[in-house]
């Protein structure tokens, strides 16, 4: 598995009204895109900071994944995204190193990106995703 | 302001000799530092991921800061350092924007650099870091 960057990293918000502003004025990112995925139960933001984006997550319903998370832990990093070549194969190449893994065959994540995500039980406390163009 | 990249994500571990061959044997990542800073009772490692740093924080003292924050919340991401231009002038920026700073001048960190804290009331949740080279 070849890791080249850091590919985004999806913080969960209470409210995107208030950490979008946040995020522009205060820190000086520019937003540059808005988009509810309503399967995730999510409003997400987007801004380029370098190589990586950071993807605000804001919960449209508190029964799904972000709506818990925050339920539980508050605002915070929720997940870290790898870029990597391959998700299949190195989905592959995780299981077979013990890896536990949330998707056992990459899927179709935003912008059109394949993605996987690991198990937190298995990455020392990080959720973890990997994506990739194949 | 003027955010570059993100200089480095700081994760808390509870055990070094378990997280390196994680990020090194199953992720491929390349440890290139293990550091003591005894002052913020902490043991570091160091990986690079394209642009971005991964500092993995172990606790040396269950009474300092990752110590504490492992007892509370657990393995998981601590902190993300942005990197900007010049510290002090970014943190006196910031302070006239009214975000509340741990640091309210730069103080020297990791690899000789200027860095300084903001405090996660002001920032969502996320415990920020600036650092740079002045």
């Amino acid at each position: 598995m070849n890791i080249s960057h850091i590919e985004h990293i999806g913080i969960a918000v209470n409210n995107l009204d208030e950490a979008i502003p946040y995020y522009e004025k205060t820190l000086g990112l520019k937003c540059y895109k808005v988009e509810e995925v309503s399967d995730k139960k999510v409003k997400t933001a987007f801004f380029m900071v370098g190589q990586t984006k950071i993807e605000l997550l804001e919960s449209t319903d508190p029964e799904g994944p972000i709506g818990k998370f925050l339920e539980k832990k508050g605002q915070g990093v929720h997940h870290l995204a790898f870029a990597v070549d391959n998700v299949n194969k190195s989905l592959n190449e995780l299981d077979e190193k013990g890896v536990r893994l949330i998707d056992k065959t990459a899927r179709k994540g935003a912008e059109g990106l394949s993605i996987g995500f690991l198990h937190p039980k298995s990455t020392m406390g990080v959720l973890t995703e990997i994506c990739g163009k194949e």
